[in-house]
C-alpha cells in the first residue's frame, strides 16, 4: 500500500461520524415515553414516523421532560430519582444522574442554563448545571415537594406538600434567593403557573378551592379562588385528584377537570371565577386547549379511557367524539395546532388526527406510550 | 497511484459534503436581515455569534421571512417580488423565484405546506409549495394587497387597499375558497392578527380608528374601534403610518404606538377599548412586549431613533432607557425573554441585552442589519 493510500485510509477513518439521520433540523422533532421499557421513541413531526429510540432510562413511569433551548437535548425526570440528559440528534444518552430517591418532575430555567427536579425523597429541589449535570444548588425543603415550574428571571416556583407553603428560588446570582410563602392551603398536592409565568395555581388535597399567587408582586399573596372546587370529593386518594398541568388557556377562558365528577369547568382568566361547566363522557384527567383556542381536547379516566371528547370553546358544547382505543393517556398538539398526537397505551400505538376534520392521518407503533413532547416546548414557559 | 488509493481518493471525495457546523440542532438559530448588501446573516443564539452568511438574496429593503416548521428553511419575501428559500443548515439558497413586481410580504400556512405573498403589482395574492417553490394559487384581487396573514386552517387573511375589503383564503381544499368582508374602510394600509389567530384588526389611511374582525365568526363583521386613533393626522404620508405588526399583548392588554404622537396607547385586550397612554422619548415605531407581557420594549422614528425606552405594563411608566447607536430598528426577543436583539443600522452591528438587568451581554457586527428573525418564530401563528 502507497503512502498515499495509508493517508486516504487515515482520512476515510477520521472523518466525523455524522450519521446520515443526524444532518436534520429539530424544529419538528420528538420524544414519546415508553414507559414498561424505559426507552424514549424520537419521531419526527412531518413525517408523522418514528427515526430512532433510546433505551436505558430506567423507571419512566410518570416521566416527564424538557428541552435545552436550541432543541437538542432533552432532560429526562424518572420516578425513580434520575435526571438523564438525551442527545436527540445521535439518539444516545449524554449524561445521567440518580439525583434522589423518588422524584416527581423537574424544569429548565428560562435562560436554558440550569434543571430544577423536585424531589419526594428527600423532600425538596436540586438543580443542575445543564452542560455538565453537575448539582450547582441543593434546596432541602423539609418536605415532599410539588408542583415546580420554571417563571422568567433564572427563578423556579414549588409547592411544600407538608408545610403548605410556596417557594420561589432565584438562581439568578451565586446563592440562591428564597422568598417564602406561607398560608398556601394545609397540602397542596400539584400546581401550574399559567403560560405568561404570572399566576401560580396550586391544588389542595382535602380542602375546597385552589390558591392563586400573582408572581408579578413582590411578596406575593395567597388569594383562595374558586371555593366550589372539589367540594364534598375530600375522601378520594390524591392519585385521583386532577392533575393540573392539564389546565388549558381557551381565549379568556381557562378549562380545569372537575374532581371526581364528569366535568370540565370554564374559569373566567381575568377574574378566576367560575364560568361554566360541560358535562363529558367521563372523568376528564387532561382537558387541553388546541392552539389558538378555538376548542378543548378532552381524556378520561377508566373506565372510560378509550375515549376523547372535543368540546367548544364559545359555546362549552361537545363538538366530537372518537374512540381512539384503550388507555389513551395523552396528547400533544403540534405548534400551531394542525394535528394532535394522542397515545393509546394499550394498543402500543401513537395516533396521529387533523384536528380541523378529525381525520386520522397516522399512526406510529410504540410500547406502552405515555408521554408525548414536540420539541416546540423549548420556546415555551412555565412548562 | 494504485487502485486502493484511487478508492478510497474516490470515497473521500464522494464523502457526504456535511460540513462540522452544519451537524447542530436548529432551535437556538436566527438569521438577520442585512439590507443593503442582499445578505442575511446567520447567528447562534446560544452562542450570540454569527455562524454564516447567505449572500445573493437580491434587494431586501423592508424585507422578513418566516419558518418552516422543522426550522431548517427560511422563507424571504423581497420587496422586488423574490421569493426566496434559504438552508440554514447548509447556508445555501434552496430555491429562488420572481413571482412578482413588487410585494410587501408574506406568510406560511399553519401545516408549513404553503407560502403565501401578497403584492402591489400586480395587486393580489399568490401562494406557493413549500417544498418546490411551484404556485399552486393565484389570487388576483384588482387591488394592492397589504396585511397578509396565516390563521388556522390552512387560511391566509389580507386586505385590499384599493377596495376597502378583506379577504379570508381557505387553502384546505384543491380550489381556494374565499370569503370577501366589505366595509372594512377607505384604504386599509396594515394589518395584524392576535397570536391565536382570533382577531384581525386594520389600520386605516387618512381615517380615525381601526377596524377589527373576529375570526372565528363565519362570516365576520367589520367592527370599528378605538375611534380617537389617528385623529387629526390625515395629513401625514403613509409611510410614516405605524407598522401594525409592532402591536403587542402584555397580559390583558395590547400596546400600539401612537399615530404622529410620542406616545404608545394601551388597549383593554377584552373590549377594544382605550386604557392610556404613556408618553415616550419619541414617535414609536415598534412597542413589543417581552414574551410574558411583563415589559414594552419601545424604538423610535428619526431623530429619536438612536434610543429604547421599556415600559412596565402595570404601572405604564418608563422604567428604563438606553441609547444602543444610531438607527435603532428593529428589535427580537429569545422565545423565553431572558436576552433582546437589536439592530444598530448605521452601526453595523446587533446589540445583544439582558432584558431583567438592561446589561449589554454582546454585540455582532452586520452589514446594516435591519430585520433580526429567530426561528422560534416556526412555532408561533399570525407572522
Amino acid at each position: 500500500m502507497t503512502r498515499l493510500a495509508a493517508l486516504l485510509l487515515t482520512l476515510v477513518l477520521a472523518a466525523p461520524a455524522v450519521a446520515e439521520p443526524s444532518y436534520r433540523a429539530t424544529g419538528d422533532l420528538g420524544l414519546i415515553v415508553e414507559r414498561a421499557s424505559g426507552s424514549l421513541l424520537v419521531i419526527d413531526q412531518s413525517e408523522r414516523a418514528a427515526i430512532g429510540r433510546i433505551e436505558g432510562l430506567g423507571d419512566l413511569s410518570h416521566a416527564s421532560l424538557v428541552y435545552s433551548p436550541d432543541e437538542h437535548f432533552a432532560f429526562v425526570f424518572g420516578r425513580d430519582g434520575a435526571l438523564t440528559k438525551v442527545d436527540i440528534l445521535s439518539r444516545e444518552i449524554a449524561g445521567r444522574v440518580i439525583q434522589a430517591g423518588n422524584s416527581i418532575g423537574g424544569a429548565i430555567s428560562d435562560d436554558g442554563r440550569l434543571v430544577a427536579v423536585a424531589n419526594y425523597e428527600p423532600g425538596g429541589v436540586r438543580v443542575f448545571d445543564a452542560d455538565t449535570l453537575e448539582m450547582v444548588a441543593d434546596i432541602p425543603t423539609g418536605s415532599k415537594t410539588i408542583g415546580l415550574v420554571d417563571i422568567p428571571g433564572r427563578r423556579f416556583v414549588f409547592s411544600l406538600w407538608d408545610a403548605g407553603e410556596t417557594w420561589i428560588a432565584d438562581l439568578s446570582s451565586e446563592e440562591p434567593r428564597i422568598t417564602r410563602i406561607a398560608g398556601i392551603g394545609k397540602n397542596p398536592y400539584d400546581a401550574l403557573v399559567t403560560g405568561d409565568g404570572r399566576t401560580y395555581i396550586a391544588g389542595l388535597f382535602g380542602e375546597d378551592g385552589l390558591t392563586a399567587l400573582d408572581l408579578w408582586d413582590d411578596q406575593p399573596a395567597p388569594r383562595r379562588i374558586l371555593p366550589e372546587y372539589g367540594r364534598g370529593q375530600e375522601d378520594l386518594p390524591v392519585y385521583k385528584m386532577p392533575h393540573l398541568e392539564g389546565w388549558a388557556l381557551a381565549g379568556d377562558q381557562f378549562v380545569l377537570p372537575a374532581v371526581g365528577q364528569h366535568e370540565v369547568l370554564w374559569v373566567d382568566a381575568g377574574t378566576l371565577d367560575e364560568a361554566g361547566r360541560t358535562r363529558t363522557h367521563g372523568q376528564p384527567v387532561f382537558a387541553m386547549a388546541r392552539p389558538g383556542g378555538r376548542h378543548v381536547w378532552v381524556n378520561f379516566a377508566p373506565p372510560f379511557n378509550d375515549t376523547l371528547q372535543v368540546i367548544d370553546t364559545r359555546t362549552h358544547a361537545v363538538i366530537h367524539q372518537m374512540t381512539p382505543g384503550p388507555a389513551v393517556l395523552h396528547m400533544e398538539f403540534t405548534a400551531r395546532g394542525t394535528e394532535v398526537w394522542v397515545s393509546v397505551r394499550d394498543a402500543n400505538r401513537v395516533d396521529i388526527y387533523d384536528t380541523a376534520t378529525f381525520e386520522k392521518l397516522g399512526e406510529i407503533a410504540a410500547q406502552s406510550p405515555s408521554g408525548i413532547f414536540f420539541t416546540a416546548r423549548a420556546h415555551r414557559m412555565g412548562l
